[in-house]
C-alpha cells in the first residue's frame, strides 16, 4: 500500500485495460462495474453520463476504488483508491471519443448532451503479485521461515 | 436488473472466472479486488482469511457487489449484488482446496487455521451486453427511433 504508483505496476494504468470500479450507492451498498479509463500520470478519468446510477452514487459519495487486472497474468493486479475531484460536462464528447480511440472502438455518439468526465485523484495504490500484496508476501515468508526453523530444531 | 440469474449470463458464474468484488471499509470507503468464487446455483462462495482487511470490511457491512467479465467478450458482464449470509471456518481448507482445483492452481495451504468460507446470498443480477444493460439498450433504441422519425418528417 503506497501513496505513489509502484513502477512495477505502472503499465496496468497505461494500457487500455478495464477498471473494475467500486462505487457506493446512496443507500450505502456497493456497486461494481467494468469501465474504460484514462491515466495522465496524476489523475484517472472515466467517461460516464448523468442519467445513470453510478453518477448518482458519485454525487453522494466521492470515494472510489478500482482495480486493474493484467490479462496475461491475472494474479497481477493494481488497486487504486481515491476520490472524485470533479465531474465535468463533455458536451462535444471530446473526451469520450478519445477513450473510444484508446480502446479501439470508435462509434457514433448519441448522448454527448449528458456525457461527463469523472476525474479521480488517487490517494492509495495497492500492488498485488501472485495474488498477494507485499505485506502478505512478507507474512508468508516469515511463516515459511518459522516452519523451516521448527523443522531444523 | 432482475431477482433471478438471467439464463443468458449463467455461464459467467459457472466458469472459473474472476469476481471483481466491491466491499465497504469500516470508514465507509469502497475496496475492490479480484477473487476466486464458487457458484452452486443459489449461493456464491469465496475463500478468504480472518487476517485481512476484506474480512473486517464484511464484519462491519455485509452488502457486497461483484461483476464477472467474459474474457472473450469483455463488454458482456454480469453484476451480482447480495449480502453475506455467513463466514464459516474452513479448518481443513476443504473449500479452499476445492477452489484451487476449480481454478487449476493447486498448491500447499499454510493458513488453514485462519481460512473462512464467505457465503453470499444474491439479491440482484444486472446483465450487460455490448457495455449496456437491457434498460440502456431500450433507451438507445427509443432515441434512435425518435431520430429516424425526425428524419422522416
Amino acid at each position: 500500500m503506497t501513496a505513489a504508483l509502484p513502477e512495477s505496476h505502472r503499465d496496468l494504468l497505461e494500457r487500455p485495460l478495464f477498471a473494475h470500479l467500486a462505487t457506493i450507492r446512496p443507500d450505502g451498498g456497493p456497486q461494481s462495474s467494468a469501465m474504460w479509463f484514462d491515466w495522465d500520470g496524476a489523475r484517472v478519468r472515466f467517461t460516464h453520463t448523468t442519467t445513470r446510477q453510478k453518477y448518482r452514487n458519485l454525487l453522494s459519495e466521492g470515494r472510489v476504488s478500482f482495480h486493474v487486472q493484467d490479462p496475461e497474468h491475472p494474479y497481477r493486479t493494481l488497486e487504486v483508491r481515491g476520490r472524485v475531484e470533479s465531474m465535468d460536462p463533455d458536451p462535444d464528447a471530446t473526451f469520450y471519443r478519445r477513450l473510444q480511440a484508446r480502446y479501439g472502438m470508435e462509434h457514433p455518439v448519441f448522448d454527448a448532451d449528458v456525457r461527463v468526465v469523472i476525474v479521480v485523484a488517487p490517494s492509495t495504490f495497492v500492488a498485488v503479485d501472485g495474488g498477494m500484496t507485499k505485506a502478505e508476501v512478507v507474512a508468508l515468508e516469515k511463516l515459511l521461515s518459522n516452519l523451516a526453523t521448527d523443522e531444523e530444531t
